[in-house]
């Protein structure tokens, strides 16, 4: 028989088991923050109606959707798009979510959602066709408290100080103060301004020289004193220090916002929530070595209103943002009437895992499997089998070697594994009552008595845990 | 704006976050077991190469299939299948992983997957259209143990007995004994034997007249001393009790066997591997009470060539089998020349938590919240943020009130988010250094120094975890 090429599509990462425990680790300790700081799960389904995923037509994101179909669907297509599609992101999916359960749900509706999202990206090195998106969002019926918008960093700081992948920092700003600024200046256009904003938002990617050409282009039409006021603006930030950032925002409303020609209010009322984010944030106990605020923060998508959000690596620079996200007006306004405001951060895990590998910055992993039973005796084996029982019973993830084999290659085999504790248990253990455990990650060995492994093994790995990353 | 009705596709099954919650803590229990007994965790694409997935073309499957394409690729698309497709189950992408992989596995490769499949079924209530699929198999390189066969019930007889939904049997049967037997009849054509192994499969969905009729069906072919014989053994099945499936066994060997008229070795080679199983089984700790063999079990697969397990409810036999597999011969022919037989089983847990669910074997889930800091005083936030830092610093899931608001209010959203601790520090309790606790599943209150609080409530919260189920 003619054989199929065993292969994976373009853009999707696969995993040997290792690396694959190591990723689940990833997402176990955001799971773990996620739902200390009190966030419920949910999960959507894969696919969604095309028309509920595509409420905004003939955009960026329904040329990247991929559409699904039975056999029997496409033999019967007719025009018009096919009936399913796989979802992009989490947000349309919850918005749906509250929209359709809003009745069931208690708010503020504190959602936490670890899924895979899917999206037909040119094929290139990097980036992913498939990959995990780790969201939380706080929804408010009506109204949600800006107090809200200063919880999210304290998750954030939680999940990346477990994470243990190196200092970072948390950058936030506001699009009110930032719109409130053009306004100020005469750019009342909300189109334009969201223009703006999306040309600033690239000066992490783009030099400062080549987003002021940018701006300075025709079609933006801004005065030259005003780009200028603009480019004094978005090189502003606070360092990471005690006070630094509240006393940033004290000299934009001094050097910026007192002295413009126009209208100030909104520029202050972001400004206002800004400084009263950055004071909660000192209660909800972000140290300020880890926040920073950032004018160039502006995040590219519209549907941000208030505070935004970004999260670097301090020493990779390079990889970009790790976790963004902001306040919206209005979560659901395509699928209710009700308003609905929140204020939510997202985490590319499947990027952030495949970055950190780049980097070199993940450790190799040990295996979910902590012990191994090998077989000196076959005859022996249900000795082993007990033993095995005994450890699993405390709590020790053990596999038994049911084929028999050299010892050599039975060890062999749990190194390769990545297995710690490799449980040798001969004739001559046998006759003493003890077994021999050779711990392969301190390359050390050991006697215990048959009776106390379990409890010897159990407080070796709790001390291992309990080591700092 | 016109709005688009909030819905999902037929055939998916979406929760509340309480009953999320619920499903995860099964998802999770079945996942710590199957880490317990040894297996490493894999994870695939959803989407596979159309090529890949279906080897075997025009057969029920591929109807089934959901086909995957992009705008661009619907428009380009000229005859032939789609080049994308999602996976209808997790043993053809294991196969495809394994074939891939080979080189860097370690064999016998033990993995577990837990991830979503998709088929087209006809819509209809309880049939999913998208749901989990939890899989072990153990895949050896060139040959693999019987022992392994063993094994697997001390797995299913784990996960099910910590998933504490009422009492269980683990069925088993041999594909070779069953083949053996219809072969020492006589019924030598491969194809045959297995179109009455199908038929045999279904006596659990019809009478044993309706499966005595079909095969008696001319179609069949089955002489009528034959047709008794068959009805006679597939009737058969041990008790649950000690002794009782091997004795069984016994007489299916004197009864039957012994009284082929034709060849009997295939029907002793099943005979003396469903022996050694269950032999094995004793050793492994599954107890009598929880396994039984049954003629009938046969799995409607043509692709399981020796052992095969089913597992039921002893109170709830509609439900059906609530976990299947079996030994195969041969993993990646479609892949690969190398030769890799192995055994694993599959639970299919979005139709398990709905039927449990139907049946009313569900207990209502306690949040993952674990404990509410309600807001007496709005000054007193600070405090209020303190205090949770302190509990989530302890492991314990909190969720402060950031609104102000009625304190009757945020006792009536604790109670319906099913949070088990609300937490009260007012005037009162701030001038004594306590704070009251109402623990609203014991709808109990008392009150603590708040130096104390955490650990109070760990203990509590431990106390709970240790009952029994």
């Amino acid at each position: 028989m003619a054989l199929t090429a065993a292969r994976i599509p373009p853009g999707t990462l696969e995993l040997l088991p290792l690396e694959q425990i190591a990723f689940q680790r990833l997402l176990d300790t955001i799971r773990r923050n996620f739902e200390r700081f009190g966030f419920l799960p949910i999960e959507t389904p894969v696919m969604e109606f095309s028309d509920v995923l595509l409420t905004k037509q003939g955009g960026e994101t329904e040329r990247q959707v991929y559409f699904v179909q039975s056999t029997g669907a496409i033999e019967k297509a007719g025009a018009g798009l096919p009936e399913l599609a796989l979802r992009f992101d989490l947000t349309v999916p919850l918005a749906r979510y509250v929209a359709e359960h809003e009745h069931d749900l208690n708010f503020p509706f504190r959602r936490y959602q670890i899924q895979r999202v899917y999206r037909g990206e040119r094929a290139q090195r990097g980036r992913f066709r498939e990959f995990y998106q780790c969201d939380i969002d706080v929804i408010g019926k009506d109204a949600l408290s800006i107090r809200y918008d200063a919880e999210i960093p304290a998750v954030i700081y939680s999940v990346f100080r477990d994470l243990a992948i190196g200092p970072f920092t948390i950058w936030l700003n506001n699009r009110k103060l930032m719109r409130g600024f053009l306004e100020g200046h005469g750019i009342a256009d909300v189109k334009q301004q969201a223009a703006i904003l999306r040309e600033i938002d690239k000066l992490d990617k783009r030099s400062q020289a080549a987003v002021t050409n940018t701006l300075a282009d025709e079609e933006f039409n801004i005065p030259n004193h005003v780009l200028a006021d603009i480019i004094g603006l978005i090189t502003l930030g606070s360092r990471r220090e005690e006070g630094s950032a509240l006393a940033c925002l004290d000299t934009i409303e001094q050097s910026y916002m007192q002295k413009l020609p126009g209208d100030p209010s909104l520029m202050r009322e972001g400004i206002e929530e800004l400084r009263e984010v950055l004071i909660l944030m000192r209660t909800f106990g972000v140290p300020e070595t880890h926040y920073s605020i950032k004018m160039s923060i502006a995040r590219g998508l519209d549907y941000y209103t208030g505070t935004v959000y970004e999260t670097t690596l301090n020493e990779h620079p390079q990889i970009g943002s790790i976790c963004s996200g902001g306040r919206y007006e209005n979560l659901a306004s395509n699928y209710t009437k009700s308003r609905l405001p929140g204020v939510g951060i997202s985490i590319g895990a499947t990027r952030l895992f495949w970055q950190l590998r780049e980097a070199g910055l993940l450790d190799a992993a040990s295996s979910t499997v902590q012990a191994l039973v090998t077989q000196m005796e076959e005859a022996q084996l249900p000795v082993y089998l007990a033993l095995a029982n005994e450890l699993r019973a405390a709590g020790i993830a053990t596999e038994v070697v049911l084929e028999a084999g050299k010892l050599g290659k039975q060890f062999k085999y749990a190194d390769r594994a990545g297995i710690r504790f490799v449980i040798v248990l001969g004739e001559d253990e046998l006759a003493k009552g003890i077994v021999t455990v050779k711990d392969m990650h301190r390359q050390d060995q050991f006697a215990v008595p048959r009776a106390e492994l379990a409890k010897v093994l159990r407080v070796e790995l709790e001390q291992t845990r309990a080591m700092p990353a």
